[in-house]
Order: structure tokens, then C-alpha cells, then sequence
């Protein structure tokens, strides 16, 4: 049954979006970057002395257990952090907030495609200029006048990780828009831009549980910036949406910030795996940039991506396939545990060989 | 410190909004309209039973889980539900879809206060019928063009029920536009417009975990329509953010519907706390409207509402006033348990008498 034109005329058309599978079956699951080991034990502790007749009462809309752990961790102020049901919540509102200009938002071509759809949902007019020939973002081409700027940092999906001083640059040419460096992946990286945060109104940096710290399944992301800009942000927070994170959400999560030596450990992991895979990788003819990530971002100059995304799906190994002209030849593979990996590289050489 | 005037200029300016409060110290809060018993305690061993180990992973998109037991509870098709973190996840969600034509959308001047901060925020036109005297809506006002209609139904915070019928008079007149009832407070009420859902693709009701199943704290909203009206949320939905409701959350949920017994006695008790509350009101000379929600809305001739709310809060008793035109002169207080709406009589008592 279709809707009926009349009705059909005052909804919304959106671009079909399909997020990476959640298989149910037994795979070998390398599509959707998340972390391979469980998070810290001190969520299941957090999570067996809740105290479930306190359900029936509304969270903390300041979510403060879990932005006072956050601020301890990140030696900011409580003023400094902002939580958010995972940081595509998070990021979502920073459009909503900060990106308020005709002039248009900058973000590179390749990069996380909810920049693309946060723009248009809020009719913000932006511009994506082209990473170079090596997947880089080019400094320059954020020195022009615009409305703010974003990116990631490693970028996704490249995984490529620029060094503080080419953030800094971008800064300083910027110091009337505000910059978002969306650290999804900066604990498999190097080093973060909070520590610029003192230095930078215009700087906000956002971060979020669902890589490093093992809890995708909790949506909790984070934002962290000046008090000023934090103080916008709750400001347009609280005029739409007061209650957003639940009140499991933020003492799981602030019972996992507190974890660091288990934190620590397993970033150590997958680090590692993924510097193994990367060789591997290589032995067998795959050209890749430097992950600093926890995926690596590889093509086979001899095969063809789409093919061998569906070969890896015909095992169960699944990994991220995009049909894109600049990006189709690549697949974004997650680092998995030793033994994920182990089974993807084992196919991959028999099938590369076989070719 | 103020943000530059530089940086100023791009940031959303916003009304400022001040939720209920969530008082930390021992008060007898009636001002958030939660529910004063705890869950079912079904949620309990939900949660015990959970595998921390899997929020690693993320959340199911599709929420299958909620929606398969709210689809059984309910007698509707699987595709006939949409969850959400709280209802205001979901009619926001819904503005978005199924708002977005250049007509106004229509609601009550006296109305759950965020409709008209989501018609601001997604820049949708709207006006707003004057409920009578009596804060009655007038069905007749939702004759017209329009790009859509969304209401409370029992209406907040007038409390209001309005009989079946009477929706139905709105759907029929209005077959080209989307109707929202916003059931929040229905199961404190009488027959829910759910079952209306099968003769009109113009119909979506909203309904909620944070009243009647004591789980404001879980964050968990559901919106049932016909498929196809569902599937267009979903569309909307997946188009800028795949995963919004925890794992925690989904399971907790699906374990709260399940508990049939548990809940209709829990509705019990509110609705006789309730019926006993407004009779005493009533004998202190306090003029209300015939709630069918879980709170009351009361005015005294001869006491002043805001002086009564500070007098009131002295005493650490929470309820909730307007500085309103219309609605200034009334408090809205949550149905708490029997003690707590105890406490708060005797304090009226001595306090009109004083007066």
C-alpha cells in the first residue's frame, strides 16, 4: 500500500540511507568500527548496583556524574564538557548551534557522510573541498571566509591523522568561525586538540564511547570546548530536548572514563592488531594509507573492491564497501581481535593468490 | 567571559528553557508528572540479566525488540511501530516527516510547551486555537487548511480527556493532513486512539514509557500509525542518525511491556490517589479541571498561584506554575504516592485556613 498523494505531498523525502549490517548470525563482523573487546568491567558493576526504582524519576538533564568524570579525565573544567546520546547526537547540535551563517560550512569531499545530511536537514549551505591525490585534507583550502568548519581527525573513512600543529594552522586562519575536530577515532591516533581548548574559542572538539571505550551499544558521545560554547550548546539543548541521556547511560559511562589502566590496555590491543594487519596487508599487494584509526582503508591495485566486498560477505567477513568514484576501489576494514583478523587475511591471501 | 561578537554572530540564539527541577535533597516532588512507583520489576532482572559485553556493539537501528512487545500489546503489525529516546525524540522526529508543508500546523494555545519550539526550530509555520473557556479544545478551530495538527490528549497541563469521537471528528475533517495525539498521559484517561489507527492513514499516535510505565529515566517513546506512515519515520530517521536507543534501553523496555498485571495496578492506585486528591482540593475551595492524567490542575479564588508555588516550595514540596496570561493562577501537581499527596493537603490545609 502507498500513501495516498494528498497526505504524501506535506512529508518529508529523504535519500534511502542503510546503515552498516548488524548481522545476526556468527560473522566475522569488520563493517561498522567497533571495538572487538568488551568494555571496562566497571560497567557491569555500575550497571548491577543501579538502583531501578529511581527509573521511575527523569535523568540529570546536566548529566553531571558522567561530565564531572569527563572533566577529571580531560583536566577541563565541568563548564568544558557536554554529553550527548552518542556523537552523532552530539555533532547533530553542534550543526544546529554553531553553523547558524549563509556563509557555507566547509568539510572535505570524503569524510563522515552525516555532515552532508546535517547540513541539508538544517538548510545550511556548505562546501566540500576535495582531499588531494593522497586522501589529505589540503590546509589551505580552509582559509577562505565560511560559516565553520569540521572534519575528522583521523579522518574517516582514510583514517588518516594529522598532527596538531596543521589543527592549529586551520585555527589560526579561523578565528572567527568556529572548528569542530570530530576526535571519533583520536584515542587509536595520537595526540587530542583539547589541549588547545585554552587556547581557542572558536575550537570544539568532540569525542565519543563507541570506539576506544567499547560501549557503541550505549550512545554516549562528548563534546569539549570553551564554557561559552558549552554553555550554547545546553543552551539549545534544553530549549528542545532536556532529558536525552538515560540514566543507565551516564553511570555506565562514567564508571568506564574511570577505567583508564583497562582503556589504556585495550587501545595497546588494537593498536597492535592493526599494525600486524597492515603488514599483512601489504605482503599481499594492498596499497593503504597510515591507519591511525581502528580500520584500516585499503585497495588491491589487481582487484576489484565491490568484488571482493561480496567475495568477504559470501564468507561472513563483513567489511565497508562504498560505490563512489573516488573511494569505490577502497574497503574500510575494522581491526578486529588477532583471530578476526587472522580468518579476513587467510581468505584474502587465498583469494588474491587465486587471482 | 562573553563569546566574541565575531563568533557570536553565527550561533543560534535560543529562548532560554528551564525544565522542572530536579531537586537533590528529600522533597516531595510533584512537579514532572513521574510516576511515584517504581517500575516493574521486571526491569530489574532485564538489566541483571544483560550482557555488558555486547554494548560493544551497536544497538539494534531498527529496535526490534521494543517494537515486537509494544506491536503484541498493542494488536498491531510489527510495522506499525516507531520507538524513540522519549516521546520528544519522537514528535520531534515527527514535526521533521510529517510537517513539512508552507501551511500552518495547528495546535492549542495551551499545549505541551515544545511543539512550538520544534515548529521554530525546523522553521515550520503554526497557529495556535484558543482552547475555551473552559480549556476545552474546540474541534470546529482544526476545520481549516492546515499543515497538520498535533494535541495532547488527555491535553497538558489542563488535563483534559477527550473522548474517542471527538478525535475522530478531527480525522474526518482533516483526511489530507497528518493528526498527532499525543498520548501521554492516556493510560490515566480512557480508550487511547490507537485503535482508531486501522481506519486512518492520517492518524499517529504518540505514547510513552515516562508516565504510566515509571521509566522516565530509561528514555523510551513510541509512535503507532499505519506501515506506511512508519516507515516514513524511519526513512527519516536512518537518513541522520541510525542508532539512538541503548541497548539498555531496548531491553529494560521490552521487559516493561510485558508486565500487564504490574501496570494496570500501578494505573490503579494513581487514578484512585488521584480521585481522592481532587476531592480534597475541592473541599479547601480549590477549583480544578476533571483531570484524567496523572496530575491535577488546580487554582484557589482567593490565593494567588505563584505566591502558593514559592510558599509550597518553602516547605520543599515541588509542584509546577506559569507566569502566564492565562494560566497563571493554576498549579499543575503530579499525582504522587498517598503520603506525599498527604503532606501536601495538610500544608494546604493550614495554609488557605491561615489565609
Amino acid at each position: 500500500m502507498k500513501i495516498r498523494e494528498e497526505l504524501l505531498r506535506n512529508i518529508r523525502q529523504v535519500e534511502p540511507y542503510v546503515p552498516g549490517e548488524q548481522p545476526q548470525e556468527q560473522v566475522v563482523k569488520l563493517n561498522t568500527n567497533e571495538n572487538p573487546y568488551p568494555p571496562s568491567p566497571e560497567v557491569k558493576k555500575a550497571l548491577d548496583a543501579m538502583d531501578t526504582d529511581a527509573f521511575r524519576l527523569y535523568p540529570d538533564p546536566a548529566s553531571s556524574v558522567l561530565v564531572k568524570a569527563l572533566a577529571e579525565q580531560y583536566h577541563v573544567g565541568e563548564n568544558q564538557v557536554f554529553a550527548g546520546v552518542g556523537s552523532d547526537d552530539v555533532l547533530s547540535l553542534c550543526f544546529l548551534t554553531f553553523f547558524n551563517s549563509d556563509k557555507p560550512v566547509l568539510f572535505p569531499d570524503i569524510t563522515y557522510s552525516f555532515y552532508k545530511v546535517w547540513a541539508q536537514l538544517y538548510r545550511i549551505p556548505y562546501e566540500c573541498p576535495k582531499l588531494d591525490e593522497d586522501f589529505r585534507i589540503v590546509k589551505e583550502d580552509y582559509y577562505c571566509e565560511n560559516g565553520g568548519i569540521i572534519f575528522p581527525n583521523p579522518n574517516a573513512p582514510t583514517a588518516i591523522y594529522e598532527e596538531l600543529d596543521f589543527i592549529e594552522d586551520i585555527l589560526e586562519h579561523n578565528r572567527n568561525s568556529i572548528v569542530i575536530v570530530d576526535e571519533a577515532y583520536i584515542d587509536f591516533a595520537g595526540r587530542s586538540a583539547v589541549e588547545l581548548i585554552g587556547r581557542y574559542d572558536n575550537l570544539i572538539v568532540t569525542q565519543t564511547f563507541s570506539k576506544s571505550r567499547s560501549m557503541a551499544g550505549m550512545r554516549i558521545g562528548y563534546a569539549i570546548a570553551c564554557p561559552e560554547l558549552i554553555r550554547c550548546l545546553n543552551d539549545v539543548k534544553y530549549s528542545f530536548n532536556s532529558y536525552t541521556m538515560s540514566r543507565a547511560a551516564l553511570v555506565c559511562g562514567a564508571a568506564a572514563v574511570g577505567d583508564t589502566e583497562y582503556f589504556e590496555e585495550n587501545i595497546r590491543k588494537i593498536v597492535k592488531t592493526r599494525e600486524w594487519a597492515k603488514k599483512e596487508l601489504s605482503k599481499l599487494g594492498f596499497v593503504m594509507t597510515d591507519s591511525k584509526a581502528n580500520f584500516i582503508f585499503a585497495r588491491h591495485p589487481e582487484y576489484d573492491a565491490g568484488k571482493l566486498f561480496t567475495e568477504l560477505k559470501n564468507e561472513h567477513i563483513y567489511v565497508r564497501h562504498w560505490d563512489d568514484e573516488r573511494i569505490g576501489q577502497y574497503l574500510r576494514i575494522s581491526v578486529g581481535t588477532d583471530e578476526e583478523m587472522g580468518i579476513l587475511i587467510d581468505f584474502l591471501r587465498r583469494t588474491v593468490r587465486q587471482h
